[in-house]
């Protein structure tokens, strides 16, 4: 890594980059700033912006209630369908609602109610944690006794797909998995486990928070039961964005959303009588939509479905695999790990590296060198590549600036304690 | 009403309107258009449009992940301290997070789950559909045997406080009310009701929807245990703006949030280990919230505080004992009906008129004449008043155009059947 790990190599990359264009739909104001945070909050297309001064001035500021006639109310269903054709599913599967959390807590319990005889939850230890949360506190809401078999991971970075057979069988009620892990980037293969869940009998959902918008994903295909997916990382929808989810479309109507609200109800403002499941999709709806967060989320999702899936893979593995080369010739000698798994198929659009000193150095590429990665416990720090905008000379460049933090010691100031950030 | 009834009389109520300067902090791009629906969507405050821009211009767009620590991770608590202010809550016991549907679930199962030796919940026939919904769904997911008992109305109107102190007994897990009712405004005495919920044994949950920001209310006096509520409608929060919870500070710590997330739990970021509630308030969110639709809630509660709600409470009584007085003098003699109580202490802001054509009628108010109230089944039109921007010369205006329909039959060429929204 001589040539390949000059700053003229990243250039030439960046050069021949068929993407390179979808760099300027985005606001970048301060390019010597290198955002590799993308996994955790997307950068804000300029269109996003726009449609949100559109919905504030020309929507709620003068058609004020007309609004939800004239779009807010259809909002989450026809983002749903553009959604819809990053995961391969059929547009009226999809819907956006609610936090990533909520949504899993409605499939989650839907989910264990339509297998009422099977008491095992499957996921792995590479799970977010919010999802853990979720499961085990359905456990307790429900109290009928379901057991939750948290599948161990290799190094803290893969599950080998033999370790989920070993434990799923006719006691399965549900398989619950992120598809790319947050931590390590770890992708299962969709399409092997859902088969395997269902050959067991078991309901699968997927959280597809750190794998959609990165990569192709074929729901259909897979026959996958239930999904949810974060709109603010790869899709770019801006902070805190709703989440999507999925009902393949012959479950809908066979299961229920355990919270029963006006908007998931038939015939919504026939205020009469008690609540009845709204058609299809409809039915997992609660509450009034938070409009202006999701109108926000529309103008990522058309430059992901612009660039497309295939395209923006074929970058993103390219960019992974430049940055795992650079690890490797300047970084592993230092004492990073790569806690990423090193085979592409399995590797999500971030790669995390470890550090014995992992806080600090993060601190540090914050603080005075201009970087921003993410950190996640216990020592790693993660960089997220958004093929739509990040460059390879970025990535170059946040390389050289962490060789430089180790090498002079400049983390060495900040406490080894953590900050709290509230 | 000859005199009482002129656009001059009008003219002067407004001329000494001691609250017509905070109209000029509104948007109202369009004067001749009678928005009377603020009791569904709050016009939009100057300053909610540019904070917003700045969320999206400085925050997102170029503090990128770092807006985070610079003020969203603690946005919904830092509402939550000011929506306490009109409330009469403490700042520690309210917080903004999710619609108020999922809030309800939330406090909803926390409460009957306090409440472990008891069956039974008590509501009216005039609380909110969804918040019915809420409790339906809930008994069924439990599975406890809870028993609802849906007080019903006068006449659709009122609910006699004897109505409810007959069938709360110590079998009485929960109270649940609409602290002003969605479609007639009826007012509950929120410190009497709680007290006779409290010395049943029973929880109190107030919906404050209809009520917060229109009028004082006193949680804290009145020693309430539970309340949620909705930012979008007096508050002026846009359109889904998330909602409010309040739980009393004694009890915070007692209760337990069915949705376990990551932003409910005791150090968010800290992965090890299963979910553990956070301290105080925090323990009931539960995922990640939608910051762009937060940051839009401050103005309106900004608003709010600085006019003060013993003024915006007096001119809410006003303007609605001049609606009431143009009723009588014009719109009785049509066949309109008064479908909100009569008496001030137990009406909100916002004024009912029933008319067998209602439908129709509203529909040739909208399209005909410019003015835009709201409608609710089977046959209310509801007018909205909003002390912080509506003028008595609106009103007047309005029931002009509402006379001038059914006098010259605008209404007649609209089918009787309703339009599906969606």
């Amino acid at each position: 890594m001589t040539e390949g790990g000059s700053q003229a190599a990243a250039r030439a990359l960046d050069a021949r980059d068929p993407l390179a264009a979808f760099r300027a739909a985005f606001v970048v104001d301060d390019p010597d700033l290198l955002y590799l945070d993308g996994n955790s909050l997307g950068r804000m297309p300029r269109a996003a912006a726009a449609r949100v001064r559109t919905t504030l001035e020309e929507e709620w500021g003068r058609r004020l209630i007309r609004g939800w006639g004239e779009g807010w109310f259809t909002l989450g269903r026809r983002l749903g369908g553009k959604i819809a054709r990053c995961i391969g599913a059929q547009p009226d599967e999809v819907i956006v609602c609610d936090s990533t959390t909520v949504d899993l807590f409605k499939l989650v319990v839907a989910a264990l109610r339509a297998r009422p005889g099977r008491r095992t939850i499957v996921t792995d230890a590479l799970n977010f944690p919010s999802d853990h949360y979720v499961l085990q506190g359905v456990i307790e809401l429900l109290g009928q006794g379901h057991r939750l078999v948290v599948v161990p991971a290799v190094d803290g970075v893969t599950v080998p797909e033999s370790q989920l057979t070993a434990v799923v069988d006719d006691g399965t009620a549900l398989v619950t998995l992120s598809h790319a892990a947050f931590r390590s980037a770890f992708v299962h293969d969709l399409a092997r486990v859902t088969a395997l869940a269902h050959q067991a009998g078991a309901i699968v959902l997927w959280d597809l928070s750190h794998s959609v918008g990165a990569m192709p994903i074929d729901l259909g295909t897979a026959g996958a039961d239930l999904a949810v997916g974060c709109t603010y990382k790869y899709l770019c929808g801006g902070p805190g964005a709703p989440a999507f989810l999925y009902v393949r479309r012959d479950l809908q109507e066979r299961l229920v959303n355990p919270i029963w609200g006006w908007f998931g109800r038939r015939d919504q403002f026939n205020f009469d009588g008690d609540w009845a499941p709204g058609p299809g999709i409809q039915r997992f709806l609660v509450g009034t939509p938070p409009v202006l967060s999701t109108a926000a989320v529309e103008a990522g999702v058309d430059l992901v479905l612009e660039a497309g899936l295939d395209g923006i893979r074929a970058k993103s593995v390219a960019q992974t695999e430049y940055l795992i080369g650079l690890w490797e010739a300047w970084l592993a000698p230092l004492g990073f790990s790569l806690n990423s798994p090193r085979d592409a198929p399995h590797r999500g659009s971030h790669v995390s590296l470890g550090h014995p000193d992992g806080l600090r150095i993060d601190r540090a590429l914050i603080e005075d060198m201009r970087v921003l990665p993410d950190f996640r416990y216990p020592d790693n720090i993660r960089f997220g590549l958004v093929p739509l905008y990040t460059t390879f000379t970025e990535i170059h460049e946040a390389m050289l600036r962490l060789r430089r933090v180790v090498v002079d010691r400049l983390h060495e100031k900040y406490p080894r304690e953590r900050l709290a950030i509230t």
